[in-house]
């Protein structure tokens, strides 16, 4: 399979792609290259792909379920009710949902946590999406509920492997105040067995850092630090809360922040230090968190607005400009993950977009970069490729009519 | 000229609508009724358009051509020695780009305020849309250039008449620290006498404020109020450094004030108290400014975001819930200049569009409002219709490529 772009936009200079299998093998002139499929780039800029960070794909069944509550009302009164009557194939429409949107907006990979991996797993699978999905903890300190979820852990990842290599397995400690400390150990422990990432939530709002004070004595990332959780496979979402020397705590163990800023936004959590927790030396990636609490998956409306969270709170409108926004949606969680995209280069894996330069949020054209960030939604993105296949042209993902009309029987079901 | 719209959704039920002439005749079975138009509503759901309460249109032009920069290096630097150099063509295609932005993310009617009057007039006269247009003032106390301001907003109060009455004429005295004590009372009076909105921007930054502390001893609301500028007819930008007793204060006078959240974050202005401003009796509407700060012109993420940062800076998640920020970007500058739009009844402007409930962003579709204000983009929007005239129909508008190949020429003449 091979796919040639011809004539497109790169770096400000006109040139051809050449996408060999699923590796960018050739950036530059291409004439004498024949191609399978052939895509006519005039008008058009390459990019990389948005890498969504921390996110609950299925949860796109909720969308605007219920909003502009207060956190705990809304979680347990409308979320977790919604939740309990959920099955695997309900996560398997949701999560489809999921990335039609996801896809439509220009991204490719997503880190996941949500109950029904298989759900997950097939739609991404389907769509041609990366993801790294996990085994979901959530024991309330019940060893029944441990040893149940432990089980499940060992069977996913031996069930995994009949998955691409595009569906990276993990472990997906909720929190640690819905964890076990048994289990948190566990998952430490298994990972380093098997080469594992652990996805998890840290110090998200101050009740949790209340909590943990008041239970152990001690603030979440020591807490965590001190059953081995805190290392460079940990990709912590949220991290509002860290103190300073919590900051470099992270930094030294190589622990991954993940920004959610319209989540924390919508939610009254609070607001994660980009600009402390970067000098601080941690490395950062931009998620949407799930639809119920955004309620979009769109990681262009996402870089911005992390952007001008940071403007706001610092007073300082030269923070996070849309270069460090645009590598925040893009390489960040790549490199997380062990992986070569979110990058336009020879070697690098065909994750790619085409946006429309024809597209009047990218008209004048003065920097691509800060239109992509500041400008651009997601009627721009023209064309998504990723492992070397073409997942969507002219803004059309084949399929998209049956998802949607899948994805509509949620209104009933869970008529309000 | 009629249009009739068949089997659309309206506040959750299946109905026809019928426009005759510039006014929405009928909402109900008009099986009866046969109009020059006929629109299959099916899968789509017909809401008011946006009203963007404050901006320059124009600075299209200007889009991420600087960026992520301090105030005042972005204006002495950039955004200022740029607009020296600008022509009405200039302005007539930039703000012919502006208008296509906004037709396609579901806007009809802005409040503006520029240069070279004409060359904006012309191009909302072209693109169909409603627009309160000004004769700005900026005199920085110089009595020749306030003689000349005069004498031109006489000259456009004439000329403005040539136009229909989709283009409202106003005064737009830039700001009180650019423009003279006296040209401030002239447009008070002229205003008066004719029957006139006035259009500032007030209490902006917080250097504004000192400034006008040290030179008249008084804050800016207090100052405007001297001179008479404090009434219903003056709609006020920003408003971000306004205390409780200024708020009070343009309360009682009726003073309309313009939220533009993202320009506010992006340079780091400060913060509208929107929950207080609105306990106080203020009347807000919100606006995205120009495309300089923000960079683009999409009500649809402006009103997301009013309600992200209202919610984030108050700590209260039920803060400006979705209702609170549709009605804040549609009806609500409609009722300021007193337009019978920005709302779907009987007898009100035909100025309405169509969101296509098949796009991935508005399904399962729980909440219509909330999935607009929350998860829409420009692409759900599919048809705009303005004064009974069909300006978009399947997400383009006539001409919009040639307007396009325009806009593009700006990065040719100010190559940076």
């Amino acid at each position: 399979m091979s796919i040639l772009i011809q004539g497109v936009q790169h770096n400000d200079l006109t040139t051809d792609v050449f996408i060999n299998g699923n590796v960018i093998e050739t950036i530059g002139d291409c004439k004498e290259k024949s191609a399978e499929t052939v895509i006519d780039g005039s008008n058009k800029a390459v990019l990389p792909t948005f890498h969504n960070a921390h996110h609950h794909a299925a949860m796109a069944y909720m969308r605007s379920y219920a909003d502009d509550l207060e956190l705990f009302e809304w979680l347990n009164e409308h979320i977790w009710p919604l939740e309990a009557g959920i099955t695997e194939d309900d996560v398997y429409h949701g999560a489809r949902l999921a990335c039609l949107e996801m896809i439509k907006s220009g991204t490719t990979f997503f880190n996941d946590m949500y109950w029904h991996f298989h759900g997950t797993a097939r739609a991404v699978e389907e769509m041609g999406m990366r993801a790294a999905l996990g085994a979901v903890f959530i024991d309330m300190n019940n060893a029944d509920r441990r040893d149940a979820n432990i089980e499940q852990a060992k069977q996913l990842l031996n069930e995994s492997k009949r998955y691409s290599d595009r569906i990276q397995f993990q472990l997906g400690p909720h929190a640690l105040y819905t964890v076990s400390k048994e289990a948190l150990i566990w998952c430490s422990e298994f990972a380093s067995e098997h080469g594992l990432m652990i996805h998890t939530h840290l110090s998200e709002t101050e009740k949790e850092v209340e909590d943990c004070l008041k239970l152990y004595g001690i603030r979440p990332p020591e807490y965590l630090d001190r059953l081995g959780l805190l290392g460079p496979n940990l990709t912590a979402a949220h991290c509002v809360w860290l103190n300073q020397s919590e900051m470099e705590l992270l930094a030294e163990r190589g622990v991954k922040a993940l920004h959610c800023p319209t989540s924390n936004m919508k939610l009254c959590s609070g607001k994660f230090r980009f600009t402390e927790a970067q000098a601080a030396g941690i490395q950062i990636a931009i998620g949407t968190d799930g639809a119920a609490s955004n309620n979009n998956l769109c990681m262009i409306e996402e870089i911005k607005i992390a952007a001008l969270l940071e403007k706001h709170f610092t007073g300082d409108p030269t923070a996070l400009p849309a270069t460090v926004a645009w590598h925040s949606g893009t390489r960040a969680a790549a490199e997380m993950f062990g992986l070569n995209s979110g990058i336009i280069q020879e070697g690098a894996l065909a994750d790619l977009m085409l946006v429309n330069l024809d597209n009047e949020r990218l008209v004048p054209g003065h920097q691509l970069i800060a239109d992509m960030v500041y400008s651009a939604d997601s009627c721009c993105v023209n064309t998504v490729i990723c492992d070397g296949k073409i997942l969507m042209q002219n803004h059309h993902v084949p399929g998209e009519e049956e998802i949607i009309a899948k994805g509509r029987e949620f209104r009933e079901k869970f008529r309000r």
